[in-house]
């Protein structure tokens, strides 16, 4: 099936917006099994509105028009669409039912100038949009069918996966029910990832289990969409491959589907019921703001402790006893840790400290890293280099802080070597 | 001028990577005066794109394609271009000869597959890339002059901005010389900076200042494109109206071109020979992250202090004088900021503590941001409350955070309401 995607608006014409909405359309159909041929960007104008419906209804099966359902006079898309099928613009006293409640239940009455969003094309197939004004509908125009999309992220989110998606696949002749599992890694490149999981779309020989990748540094989903007649056969061809994932990839696995790194931190700080001091320099504060700011970070972030000019520390926590002058070295390192655990009175401490190269910035601009992870028993002690400039370094430092610590809190190695550092 | 963008390549059009490409060419399109009309998303295949091409040339005056130049054998801008301009693809030895020393350069030899991108059409007029080894180039097409750029985002902007921009605004017959003035702010909504800054234009009255704006909360990019005959002209018509609108936005105006709230902010204090403690709350190193990884920040920033937990503040700074139970209020705001002034040695402190309602997070949650700055003299203090999620109140606590910093060294006042707020 060919499938294309329209995107209107002179806001995303002229760049004012980046188009998030197209990538993030494109992926979910990807997801599942599905192709964008064609992407079609135009403003809110009405000779190229119609161009663009016209020549994609003359080469596609499929086409999601998003943006232009807006109750203002440049919201144009019902009456291109009704011009391009040839057929008029009636009201839809369903919609506008839908719209007054919508209104009614926030307490507040209806403009008039949103009655303009109950026009629809009269041979249009309403689309429900549970969480906004703007109605969703499709209508055939040429050969293809066409479905109209909110521009608002979240109302064009919930519309294409519950709405418009199912009714693509079945359109497709696919079978009906498609599951993506998603893995999270950190500390593995993709062609790396690539290698380790070869042949592992063979475990299940009917072809209906795909592989995928998607790399956003410094971390990498890992992506099975698995086809089947119903949820039962999906998850028992699932279930092998995933097993097999698991193993192969084994510690770099951070969380699965939508967990996230901070958040499988805080949840196995939160289950042990223990408490967290952060000591960050160059990253000087990134660390602590992936997590700080979560629901119930509050119960476990005792501190976050940033500073520049490494004397300093001796000043916030206390170090005396430390010698840090001169280089970094797994000792110091180490009681640093110990050392904001006893300051703060957190169960565990985080210490993240960088030796920059001296030099400007520049691609290979490096940095040496020093980590150190303290309990009331055990301290953990890792050293990575990371070159690739500033940016990447911090990045780095800040993924590499937070993935030892889900390691450690796992009973997995703190050390071990991931492809992006440099020995 | 019509112009139109197309952007090639598979990892754009299945949403693997979100297209900044587009929305960067034609925001510095807009920014000189030029329209972009149409855009075109298509993959790395043989037949989309040489109807993409054919299409455009149709339709435009100049046509902008993004993408497709490696070395790879997916990579097919060039033989595409060829074929739709009906010419031959020829070897150029002048990009080989470029190519070759690029290499030599960095001491590497040149692989054999990089041969392919000095492979252009025999018509094609070379567009010099300084910074990699894809060449760009222009060509006509039907109708509309072609111009090819590298996907590489770095060398896809110094070729836009040098090459193709000056050579679009003399096909367009546009004044030569066009100059792009922005002011940033933060605290005035789109709308009401537009009406503080009604009739500027008109100080012009030729019709060469145009004014625009470009939102990114916090912040908003208030925008003056003016053309004339040559630099001399544009800064004649510039300075009237630059001088207007720094009195209409006023102490609004946080920074001007390149300049960033953070990077004032650090200039603020080294010229002073300032250092700076932070303290933060629920924006959890937010703030400490926005500047502390500046160059010369390490001999800025002292420390940066983070705590959830506000009775944990007992502990890192030593407050036990201070009543912290209950409420904040100025006074305990106050207290906080210049004890870690004290306890770090600085000679300015940021303490920015924030009371976040109850309840889930929902599109009207809000907060009760507390902030105050001290330094030995002085102590100034802020409270303010924002709504929108608690995404939306770390947002706005970090940028009124900072923003009252750069106020406070600039002995501008540090309490004037803004537009994001409450009361």
């Amino acid at each position: 099936m060919r499938i294309e995607i329209i995107c209107t608006g002179d806001e995303v014409l002229t760049g004012k917006i980046v188009n998030t909405n197209f990538s993030y359309m494109s992926q979910k159909l990807e997801d599942v099994g599905l192709s964008v041929h064609w992407g079609t960007t135009v403003g809110d104008d009405r000779e190229s509105l119609l161009a663009a419906f016209q020549l994609a209804s003359q080469r596609a099966d499929a086409v999601i028009v998003n943006g232009g359902l807006g109750p203002t006079v440049d919201d144009l898309s019902q009456e291109i669409a009704a011009q391009a099928a040839g057929v008029e613009l009636v009201l839809n006293e369903e919609w506008l039912t839908t719209m007054e409640a919508f209104f009614t239940k926030r307490s507040r009455v209806m403009p008039p100038n949103n009655r303009k969003q109950a026009m629809l094309p009269s041979t249009a197939e309403i689309i429900d949009n549970p969480i906004g004004t703007a109605c969703g509908f499709a209508l055939d125009i040429g050969r293809a069918r066409f479905f109209f999309t909110p521009g608002v992220p979240r109302e064009l989110r919930r519309m294409l996966e519950e709405q418009v998606i199912p009714r693509l696949l079945a359109r497709s002749g696919a079978p009906t029910t498609i599951f993506l599992k998603r893995f999270h890694s950190y500390g593995i490149g993709e062609s790396h990832a690539d290698a380790l999981l070869a042949g592992i779309e063979a475990l299940v020989p009917d072809g209906s289990v795909k592989l995928g990748f998607r790399a956003h540094y410094p971390q990498l989903e890992t992506k099975l969409v698995v086809r089947g007649a119903d949820m039962e056969e999906v998850r028992h061809k699932l279930e092998p491959v995933q097993a097999e994932v698991r193993q192969r990839l084994g510690n770099f696995i951070l969380g699965e589907d939508d967990q996230t790194l901070e958040g499988v931190v805080l949840a196995e700080l939160t289950r042990e019921g223990a408490t967290l001091a952060l000591v960050e320099t160059f990253t000087s504060g990134q660390i602590a703001a992936r997590f700080g700011h979560l629901p119930g970070a509050e119960h476990v972030l005792r501190a976050g402790i940033t500073v520049r000019d490494r004397t300093a520390l001796h000043k916030t926590l206390d170090l005396s006893q430390i010698q840090l002058a001169g280089d970094l070295s797994e000792e110091t390192t180490a009681a640093v840790a110990q050392a904001a655990r006893l300051h703060t009175g957190a169960t565990h401490a985080l210490a993240v400290l960088i030796e920059l190269d001296d030099g400007p910035d520049r691609i290979d601009f490096g940095g040496t890293i020093w980590l150190a992870i303290a309990t009331a028993e055990d301290t953990a002690v890792r050293r990575s280099r990371i070159l690739g400039g500033r940016e990447w370094v911090r990045l780095g430092a800040v993924e590499l802080g937070l993935d030892c610590l889900r390691r450690f809190l796992q009973h997995l190695p703190v050390v071990e070597r991931i492809d992006f550092e440099k020995t």
